[in-house]
């Protein structure tokens, strides 16, 4: 049994990123699915490992750590092989916007928490909060991946958003997409974010993390 | 005249961020306000600096740097009086990931355009958009930062956030006070950030880098 421990939910795009890293390096862990949608990441149980009530957590080294872009950092730090974000600090500092320009930028807005909110008020006043959510999601993951396809025109792009192997951008661009299918976001005109993607989605290490293969089975 | 540039608007977190680091650092530059009320961030001009279209940008070594935290992480790397983050990789991924709970789990969701969005659906059904405002700014502003008073409650914390120096965790928060503060979210039962906060406001790189100071004089 591995003593690094995932607290993962399938369907977070937050624990995506995480399982993605940790497949890229070829690093044994062990899953517990935190089931959102009981409030398990509320129990008193799961707030001693992570205080904001949040996934993932990942322990590791002895530690448990949060929030999944500190985490990647992290690994990167810790393990020379991780390559996560580049050695020079012009290219880390376009890695990290990158990566923030998804993870600050489009998924907090549409996280299901916030969007569930908005669908609530909608209800209230008689509207169909399901065609309320889907507008919802079009208006800021479309809005927002049109700004990273504006970001990746930029000679630091490679075969991935930046140079030829996978970064910290990847690993946030990646859950980000599958989020975008799943609420029907239209991007076939995005040429270069559809590129990367179906590079990365082609790689074992990428399909490995895949949401339906962290589905706990009924 | 300094060759650093900000892109800044006087309200912005984002921007009062990496206006503290600036003055943390003792950094002389210049500041462009790029007014986002008159849409000024949309401009192809500005779109050539920032293809996102939002502030803060800095240019600064003859490039254009665009995203709060991975500018301050930028100028940690590359200037090193810095001391945004600490030297410790444990430690550092403890102050990404109180960073991250503030710039990542309460700004993006009590963001202007956010907030407007939903303001607008409310006004279309006849409720009281300022009211629904600062229901929605009370709940994500108020819930975020309890969960980060818990995160507070660790052996890491000193006098700041993080140790007994300022660091990009300090940074992040101030910004967010600032806006509980616009908002009338109470925060009294909050020791912690409350006893941080008043330390960090009472130093002068906090108080040189507020908004009242940043806004253009009409």
């Amino acid at each position: 049994m591995s003593d690094v421990i995932l607290y993962d939910y399938w369907r977070s795009s937050a624990s995506y990123r995480v399982r993605i890293a940790l497949s890229l390096m070829d690093m044994a862990y062990q899953s517990v699915a935190v089931d959102l949608l009981a409030g398990a990441h509320k129990a008193p149980d799961f707030r001693k490992r992570n205080p904001q009530g949040l996934v993932p957590a990942l322990e590791i080294d002895g530690l448990v750590l949060t929030q999944s872009l500190a985490i990647i950092e992290y690994l990167d730090e810790t393990r020379s092989h991780a390559g996560f974000l580049p050695k020079d600090a012009v290219g880390r500092q376009r890695v990290r916007a990158l990566s923030h320009a998804i993870a600050m930028d489009i998924h907090p807005i549409c996280n299901l928490g916030v969007v569930g909110n908005v669908m609530k008020q909608a209800e209230a006043h008689g509207e169909d909060p399901a065609k309320v959510r889907l507008a919802w999601m079009g208006k800021y993951i479309g809005e927002g991946l049109e700004a990273f396809e504006r970001l990746l025109d930029h000679p630091g792009t490679g075969s991935f958003c930046h140079g030829d192997r996978p970064s910290m951008a990847d690993i946030c661009l990646i859950p980000q997409i599958y989020n975008a299918r799943r609420w029907e976001v239209d991007l076939s005109h995005l040429p270069m974010v559809n590129r990367i993607a179906e590079r990365c989605l082609a790689m074992d290490a990428f399909a490995r993390a895949h949401p339906d293969l962290a589905k706990p089975r009924d």
